[in-house]
């Protein structure tokens, strides 16, 4: 058994990451740390993690593998002398996620805490870089909405089937705001009501743009055009889950018969991947409620020669905790589904 | 007053119809019909309009005005003989929302029952259509999509400041669905969960359409290319509400300083609308409930180079019953807001 | 037209306050207040209440008959000049509704502000207490809670009919608890769960105790017992709405037939009442929502001898703007229903 | 490995069990059957269960252990052959909770379908009739309900301390009506509202009473008050949980102290059980969802000398499919928490 540690659990990032290894053969959690609440029982804090007979720290105690759920910035920082020090790390933050430390101050507001730890980092969306994740001790795990996006659009940009004008239009359950206090999530408010944010920019966005640049087809067009993203989340009356649904121009000249012809590429895509999986009809957010599932639904719309691509996960799980369970798999050479391999929680 | 009745009182867009004509000082419901529930009392069916004292009968009773709220089909063939007696008509159903019947039979299923009254037919949408509105005495009361899409859209086009490449992603409570019993729609399976739906093509898209096309500018560019539409429907746990998020690409040349200028066009269009507000910050679904409004939120994302728009409304009021009564109300003569103006029901 | 104001319109019953006098014909909300807040335009922090043209104060301005909607102790030290300079008031907080100051004292934590305002005030609980509200300068509106328990057991316990042994079983959305943010009405922790609360004693209950005790049958039986209340409060996954489910062992000797004869009593006993309606089938919170009516549904456990009557409201409505407005109504002379007569909105 | 069959999979608690048991060591689910839905894959009526490469049949194929979640009637007579073939059944429905057919026949509307297995079913509430249900092949899952409320009270009857005025009010997630389509359910009547049902005498209500009086103390009382018992559930709008309030006077002659007294019975009795945890605040049923925990709160109201305990659980999971497991787990020699010993899914 492998001895873990999660930095700041007392999120609910934090507290997913908690409730997952627990079922984990081979990975034993044995240190959980958070500022607000050192001292308290993880029980007395989180009811549903009783079965834990962990008391929260202040630091992270001796570990042989370490999550970190702080926020940005805190992040890099408390991660940086568990690098140097040869332990393993998956930061669920974002601090590691951009690769050119300029747009990091840009769309986070400060210098970055660790820019040398940058060229170490891989980024943890296994299913598109998985060989890197394999040999990196510094993952970057990807924020929930980029992961619903990057799923949802990497088979057809790397089939070269779609154009650069992409949108991608997300919904959120209200956990992705985290456990923070804040008006706008208040249950009055939030309930039985929808809205929209981020829209002169959210920072989710560089990472969905850097991540399609890096995939996007060059070889035979070296003029091609880059994408141009535009990203929308919304904000949904229920807990869990992301639904995404992305747009883009089929390219010209495809063969005819392109529904069947997109399905095959997305089948192709993900036949191997225990975690994707492509769909028959429109997916429920509810069908990956409390596992590592995102389902992915390809389709036409002939009458605009559109690609629609809708993709669905639970944000705190393939979006955040599951996602890092399967990087730590990865990088420790256990099956990636370990510990990960269950039915959603529906309804 | 003048005696109202309603047609097919027992589901949600007839039910609200009786909600809302209780207030209205001039209009006094005195019949609803509705086959399945002929015989009760209307208070017994919905406790809320135990005020009533009426008994839904099979047929409408001796009305002045009347409001269809059946299904399509049945809406048609029920209303063509009250437009030939004379009887001023507010249709609910989408039966004569497409001026072609052809448009009609390819989404309907069916031949038109009444294409003789299509063009007697004035679209409802009485901010974009208020003086066919006024000399009509048969009205296609808009779709709940096409209602939010098109106030939401309506400035850019009549401006001609967006290119033809538009993305309507529409986010809608479940009242929007009628009361009819789904498994879609039990709250075991629509709670907690969104979903995409109609991404083979929805009803609401060929009106959206119609309508976009019909004020495409043209003048100018005889060859200016048309509206290139996708529209995807999502159904939010929520009862009431929708949200649609436009997207479509800025034209070229507008002057710089973007923002303000889009801005100005939409505060300008919509200043003398009692029932349209163009807004400062992204607006919540919940700030129209139960009440007329639309809430139009236009920006402009600098780094795409596209126009986003937010319009929010409730799909039983303004996305149906509301908006009926504003019609009613301008077919009359009547001040638009009578009966109409009162704040939603926040929270 | 009477010139009003609201203390603290920046919570949700302020608010609601706010909503319900736009269509009053006869009061002109011309004043609002609000610390947070001054200096904000009244629309800027409500959208719904765009149509108003008010800026909030500091301190409240010139008006005629005041509402207060400030917390308890505030509300009593804000309303005490009001009284003395001869404005009519109804106070929506606590301070005057326990007639005892050793008992505020007890519940409240403090000292009474003003303790000889105390036998000046009414409880406003317009259906059980008309005549004193009509006379009085000063009304205490009720708690939600009691509003609901107390319009539920009243016609049984003014007819003799229940024991002593009195369970209040209540469960309220959670706008009962404001507008202030606490981790336990973060819509994430909310959200599809039901908790109670409060089971070391709820304010509200020496409040529901004091109105039994008051209304308890003791002519005939100067040695009956009192009332002994348990009251339970309850956390429910929705934003407006109190049922109460409340139990008392019937009285010996009743005749047979009980149902129909306690029936017979409720109906009696609320016959003239516009806003208590009691009802033939179990009713649902949703029927009340944003109006004022009380549904009340009185039954009779042959099985175990007891009165089950369960009561239903909104808790801003009825339970507490909606009852303020009919106390104003009862206060200033007009019809009780004015302004407050109008369907719930359903669904 | 375990050969395990479920009859009737289609429902809520069917896919509950086939979910459940994906996760079991030594069961292997090999057979489900349903007959509305027979001959699709299972996958393809749950999305969820997608990791099953089972098609569902009109009937149970072969197995060594079964699970029935028919609806009651038809249970007993699916379970009927089986049971008299030596398959070990644990039946869903309450066809074998009354051991009276008499009561079953009043309740349930007809002749008990196999009222000679009847002596042979044990009553599957494992916490309180372990021996039972190890010893037999037949066991009468508990409703959900019972479940609660007897989980809830049980320690202090057996103890001997309260008096028979049993009151229990329970507040119930919609996902035990069923899957079934009915107005009530669809989320447009069901969302943002409560009501209370079955106040005429739910079905439970004689399964309650049958346990409360096997367990009542009657040694020391021969002429001892039978408890009288009112039960009412309430419907809440979320999806899945069950919270139980449940009142009763407290003998006299209790020692003071009675708080610290009554929480040493229920700590005492709970504390070799691996399901049931005394808490020291008031519990959610957020804080259950998805696992087979029941967590209970017991008080003193010392104002009217009355034990209130407040228990919630998971009506699918403790109230339904975990129960189910943990009784085939106690029955077939398994540790009882094997595949069942998870943390809850929160938020």
């Amino acid at each position: 058994m492998i001895r873990v540690g999660i930095i700041n659990v007392t999120g609910y990032a934090g507290a997913e990451l908690a409730r997952l290894l627990y079922s984990h053969p081979e990975a034993q959690l044995v240190s959980v740390s958070g500022r607000s609440a050192a001292g308290k029982a993880l029980a007395d804090v989180f009811p549903h993690l009783a079965s834990y007979d962990l008391v929260i720290g202040e630091e992270i105690g001796d570990i042989e593998f370490v999550f970190s759920a702080l926020p940005h910035a805190a992040s890099a920082a408390a991660c940086a002398p568990l690098v140097h020090a040869g332990v393993p790390v998956v930061d669920i933050s974002a601090d590691f996620r951009l690769r050119d430390p300029k747009e990091y101050a840009e769309w986070y507001g400060g210098e970055h805490p660790a820019p040398d730890l940058l060229s170490q980092a891989a980024y943890g969306l296994t299913e598109l870089n998985r060989e890197a994740v394999r040999r990196s001790k510094l993952i970057a795990n990807p924020g929930c909405f980029p992961e619903s996006a990057l799923l949802a659009l990497a088979p057809a940009v790397k089939a070269g089937i779609i154009g650069p004008e992409i949108i991608i239009d997300s919904k959120t359950g209200i956990s992705g705001a985290g456990r923070g206090l804040d008006l706008r999530y208040h249950f009055g408010e939030a309930d039985e009501s929808v809205s929209a944010y981020g829209l002169s920019g959210h920072r989710h966005l560089p990472e969905i743009v850097q991540e399609l640049e890096a995939m996007w087809p060059r070889a035979e067009a070296p003029a091609s055009p880059q994408p141009k993203v535009s990203f929308t989340p919304h904000l949904i009356p229920m807990t869990r889950g992301i639904l995404s649904t992305c747009y883009a121009p089929l390219a010209s000249g495809l063969p005819s018969g392109q529904q069947g012809f997109v399905r095959e590429i997305y089948e192709g895509f993900y036949e191997a991947e225990p975690f994707v999986r492509v769909v028959d009809s429109p997916p429920a957010t509810k069908q990956t409620r409390g596992n590592n599932m995102c389902l992915v639904y390809p389709t036409v719309d002939a009458r605009s020669d559109r690609l629609v691509v809708v993709s669905v996960l639970d944000n705190l799980v393939k979006g955040a905790a599951g996602q890092a369970i399967q990087n730590m798999n990865a990088m420790l050479g256990f099956p990636e589904t370990m510990g990960l391999d269950m039915p959603a929680v529906y309804p």
